[in-house]
C-alpha cells in the first residue's frame, strides 16, 4: 500500500456513485455497549439481515474485534469474508476509506480524520483512534493504495457523489464547531473537490432534525442517477423537520448539478417520528458517567439511509405506515434491483441506518 | 471461505514443495515479552531484514497486533502488507495455515490444532487460543477455502514436503505425548498422506538437541529438489548432535522417496553450539513463576533453518565460523536464487529461525 500526499484531482481520480458497479462492501460488527441496546443482540440481528442482503449481490467484508471474531465467523454464511480489526464503534461509512477509481480502473482510498463527529467539540464519544486507523488498515488488507487526508476531518456519511463531478454536503455538519473551524466554506469546498475529483458541491443547509452527527447529508438525500436525488420529507408543518427539509428543497430546485441539469427531486416520506423507550434506554451503557441516550428523545430514522449493492438497494424499514409507499418510491426509482427493507429500529438506536454501517468498494482493481 | 470436512486427498490437493514458486509469505510481528529479550527490539530488526529479504522476490503479509499495528506499519516498507490479527506469539510456520494445491492450481488451506508444542504435557505457554485461530483468519483473508483438522496437533515446522508425495518429520516430535498420542504411527502416517496428499511418509528419528519443539524436522532436515535433502551435521562425536544427526542420516540413506528415488543427502554444518547468556535471560519476562530460560542453556541453532523465497534463500547466521561455508553449501544447492544470510541469534532465542517465522503461500488461485 502506497501513501500519497498529492491530490486525488491532480492524479485523475474521482469517487464513483454509489449506484455505480461495485467490487464489494464493507462492515463493522456491532460491539460497543453504549451504542447497541441490551449487548448489542437485536443490532446483530439486524446487522446480519444487511449483510447477508447485500452478500446476494456483492461480496462482504466484515470487520470484527479479535473478542468478537469466533462468534461472528461462526453466526455468517460462509460466504461473508469475516477479518479481525479492532475499532471502537460500527459505522463502516464514516471510518472505512471513500474509494476512489481513475479512467483506467484503478482504486485508491482516502484516510480523512475521523473525530466522532465532532472531537472534543461534540463528539460522540472518546477515544476514536481506533475508527480513525481503519481507513489505512482496509486500504492495506484490500491492496489498494491511500491518500491521506488527515489533515482535514470528514466522515464518508456526510458526503455524497453523483460520479459525474457533483458532491452533496450540508452546511450543518461540514461548517460545524467539531469539525474544520479553521477553513472557510470555499476552503472546505476546495478540499472536497480535490479530494473527491469533482467539479461542484451543493451545500443543503440542513439534514434530519435530531440527526447526532450534525445532521449528515446520507441521512436526508441521496442521489439514484445523475441529475435525480430523493429528499426525505415531511407533509407536517408541525414537524421540526419541515423547516429542514423545505431549505434543502429550496437550495436543490434551484440549483443545477456539475453538468448543468436541473435536479429531479423525489420527496421521500419520513416515518412517523420515532422515540426512543425507557426500556430501550435502559439497556444501553452509561457513558462518561452520564446515560447515552434520554426516554422519549427523538430518533433520527429516514428512508433515505439506504444501500445500493449491485443487484439490490437494502432500506430501512420502521414498522410504520410510511414503510410502504417509500419501499415502493426506491423500487420505482431502482427498477433493476431488487428493494429490500429490513426492520432496522435497532440500528437507528445506536445513532444511524443502514447506509451508516456500509461502505461500497468500487469495481476496478 | 468454505469449511471442507472431507479429506484433501480426495479432493486433489496436495502440500507443493516450498522450493516451488509461490503467490507471497506471511510473518507475525514478534511481541512477546517471555519469547523476545528486552522488549523484542532486537527481534524485530531481524524479523525485518528477513521480511525485506522475501519482499525481494515475492508478496509478504504480517500480521500485527492491535497495539503493534501503528508502529509495524510504521516501521516496514510501503510494499509490505500489515494486517492486524491477535496471536498468542509469532511462529507462522506454526500456524498459519498448511498450503496446498490441485492440478487446476486452486489453493486451500489446512487448520491443524496447535497447542503450543504438547499442549499441557510439554507446551510452551498457555493460552495458545490466538494462534490455533490463525489458520482460519488467514485463509478467510487470503479468500481461500480451508480443511478443518482439529481432531489432529500438527504445526507446520514439523513437517516437510517435496511436492511429488514425499513428506518429512520426526518421531521425536510427532510420537511426543503432547502431540496425538491416542494415535499409532501407523494411523498417525494415515492422517498425514490424507491431510498433505501424499503417497510416503520418512520417519527421522530426531532433530536438533534441544529444540523445544520436541525436534521439528525443519531444523533439522529440508528439501532442496526432489530426490534431494540438506542434513544438519557435527563431526564431533562429542556433540550431544552427533547421534540425533548419524540417526537421521541412517534412516534417510536406506530410503527411498514416494517416486523411489534414493535420497541425495548434503550434510549441512551445524553452528559451533550457541548458550544463551545471563544478559539475554535477564531481558525476557517470566512465565507462570518461573524464568523463560536459563543461563548457559544451550540453544537449537541449525543453518537448516531457511526459507526459500521465489528469487532468494533467507538462512539464519549467527556470527560463526560456519556461517560460510554454509551458505556456499545453500548457494550451490540453489543456483538461480540469491542466497542471503540475516543475523539471527534475537530470533534463535525465541526459540526457532528464519523457517520458523515464515509461512509460504503457493502460487495458484
Amino acid at each position: 500500500m502506497r501513501r500519497y500526499h498529492t491530490l486525488p484531482k491532480d492524479d485523475g481520480f474521482y469517487m464513483p456513485a454509489e449506484f455505480e458497479p461495485h467490487e464489494g462492501c464493507i462492515l463493522i460488527w456491532p460491539e460497543r455497549a453504549d451504542s447497541w441496546q441490551y449487548g448489542g443482540y437485536a443490532a446483530r440481528k439486524a446487522f446480519t439481515e444487511v449483510i447477508c442482503a447485500i452478500a446476494k449481490s456483492e461480496k462482504v467484508t466484515v470487520c470484527a474485534s479479535a473478542r468478537q471474531y469466533d462468534n461472528v465467523r461462526s453466526l455468517l454464511p460462509e460466504y461473508v469474508r469475516v477479518v479481525e480489526m479492532s475499532s471502537n464503534d460500527s459505522w463502516a461509512r464514516d471510518y472505512a476509506p471513500t474509494f476512489l477509481r481513475n479512467r483506467q480502473g484503478e482504486i485508491r482510498g482516502v484516510d480523512w480524520y475521523f473525530n466522532a463527529w465532532g472531537g472534543l467539540v461534540d463528539g460522540l464519544y472518546f477515544p476514536w483512534d481506533l475508527d480513525n486507523k481503519m481507513a489505512t488498515k482496509l486500504c492495506d488488507l484490500l491492496e489498494k493504495d491511500i491518500y491521506d487526508a488527515q489533515d482535514f476531518v470528514l466522515e464518508g456519511g456526510s458526503i455524497h457523489s453523483d460520479g459525474e463531478g457533483t458532491i452533496l454536503v450540508t452546511e450543518a455538519c461540514l461548517l460545524s464547531a467539531g469539525r474544520n473551524p479553521q477553513l472557510s466554506k470555499e476552503e472546505i469546498t476546495q478540499k472536497l473537490l480535490e479530494y473527491l475529483g469533482a467539479e461542484k458541491v451543493i451545500w443543503l443547509p440542513r439534514g434530519v432534525y435530531h440527526d447526532e452527527t450534525n445532521e449528515h447529508v446520507d441521512n436526508i438525500c441521496a442521489f439514484t442517477a445523475p441529475g435525480e436525488v430523493v429528499l426525505g420529507w415531511t407533509e407536517d408543518p408541525n414537524d421540526p423537520q419541515y423547516p429542514l427539509s423545505e431549505s434543502c428543497y429550496q437550495v436543490l430546485s434551484r440549483e443545477t448539478d456539475a453538468k448543468g441539469r436541473p435536479f429531479t427531486i423525489h420527496k421521500m416520506p419520513m416515518p412517523t417520528p420515532i422515540h426512543i423507550t425507557q426500556e430501550e434506554c435502559e439497556g444501553l451503557d452509561w457513558m462518561d458517567g452520564q446515560p447515552t441516550r434520554t426516554p422519549g428523545e427523538r430518533l433520527a430514522g429516514s428512508y433515505v439511509n439506504f444501500y445500493i449493492a449491485n443487484g439490490a438497494v437494502v432500506m430501512p424499514g420502521f414498522d410504520d405506515p410510511m414503510d410502504q409507499p417509500a419501499k415502493e418510491l426506491l423500487q420505482r426509482l431502482f427498477p433493476t434491483r431488487e428493494v429490500i427493507q429490513i426492520y432496522a429500529r435497532d440500528i437507528l438506536i445506536g445513532g444511524g441506518n443502514i447506509h451508516c454501517i456500509t461502505q461500497q468498494i468500487p469495481l476496478g482493481r
